[in-house]
């Protein structure tokens, strides 16, 4: 139908981003439509910033303002415990417990042997580097529980083994809040493997 | 959690689109991260340059290119017949369907009469002027089918009786698709006083 390019230029240009149809991509652009200038400005500034101003960790490959994240840098995270996330944006999840105060390592992906992509495009050498120099203990491998993930943390395990560590992965099993009768049989597999003992 | 200002800014400023909530901003936020500089100034561009270059018909209040939008300055549009609607934003959702071909009329919102918001800020005196102005015989209320859409359709009714035209509203009834079982009470009678007979 007739409509400004505008406006059509934002729709196309607010699909690409990940779960956003044509649909909810114009009720974003009316919805901006209706704002005042300033306010909308503020969004196309914080996009144009984001780039500009957000530098990768050299150390963890963590998304950073300085050369070094916020995480490396500061002297009460535990250095003898590493947590290796598939992408930047799985590390909220984890700070969020409040369980974990070590550092972490990004792998920028994961092995997807579907579509050929191995290991030499991640974070993996640059994190055998870091395991040599520095007094690592522990390293618990929080990839996705799917396959992709799976295939990369195994390919990990394999590459670990030399050093003397101790490697862990996030526990299986169910979750909280969840329907037993809705559970897939792997999950409800796992919570009975390693199922615990009232205490 | 300690995030790079510009990510926070970003996030901040995702959130306040409908039915973003902190979660989706930084998935989205972080899809952004991964793509080129240029693709991602596609997007920041197209924000800037929508509220810039998109202007409100003169006559229909519809977004626009121009002082008139593509219905209102297409002549092959009939105009007998105007459909108001509350947003702009529902316009194509009654063009796709391919069985109008008038003209619309855009309210800018609805009567709230919880939120004291009352018809003086609507486009309604332009569609009475517009009324006088014009060949129009038929006008479909297109307000949606909720109470602050049927409150304006009320008035707008009551304001149009002293105009010799043809005044309708959408049918309602059950959604192509749906099930009777999770139909609403209102649209479940709805469907069965306007109950056609089978041909």
């Amino acid at each position: 139908m007739p409509q400004p390019k505008s406006l059509k230029n934002l729709v196309q240009e607010l699909s690409k981003l990940p779960g956003i149809g044509p649909r909810t991509a114009t009720r974003y652009a009316f919805h901006l439509l209706r704002k005042s200038d300033e306010e909308v400005e503020l969004l196309a500034e914080a996009i144009h910033n984001l780039k500009r101003e957000t530098k990768i960790c050299k150390n963890c490959f963590n998304v950073s303002e300085n050369d070094l994240c916020e995480f490396c840098l500061n002297p009460k995270r535990d250095r003898s415990i590493i947590c290796i996330v598939e992408e930047a944006i799985n590390i909220p999840v984890i700070e969020n417990t409040k369980k974990f105060s070590g550092l972490y390592h990004v792998l920028g992906g994961t092995i997807k042997p579907h579509e050929g992509a191995g290991p030499e495009k991640l974070n993996i050498e640059q994190m055998i580097e870091r395991i040599k120099k520095s007094e690592v203990k522990e390293i618990i491998i929080a990839t996705n529980p799917n396959i992709e993930g799976e295939t990369t943390a195994m390919y990990l395990v394999k590459r670990l083994k030399e050093f003397n560590l101790k490697i862990t992965h996030l526990a299986r099993g169910l979750s909280t809040g969840s329907d037993l009768e809705y559970a897939d049989e792997m999950t409800v597999s796992h919570a009975l493997e390693e199922r615990k003992e009232f205490k």
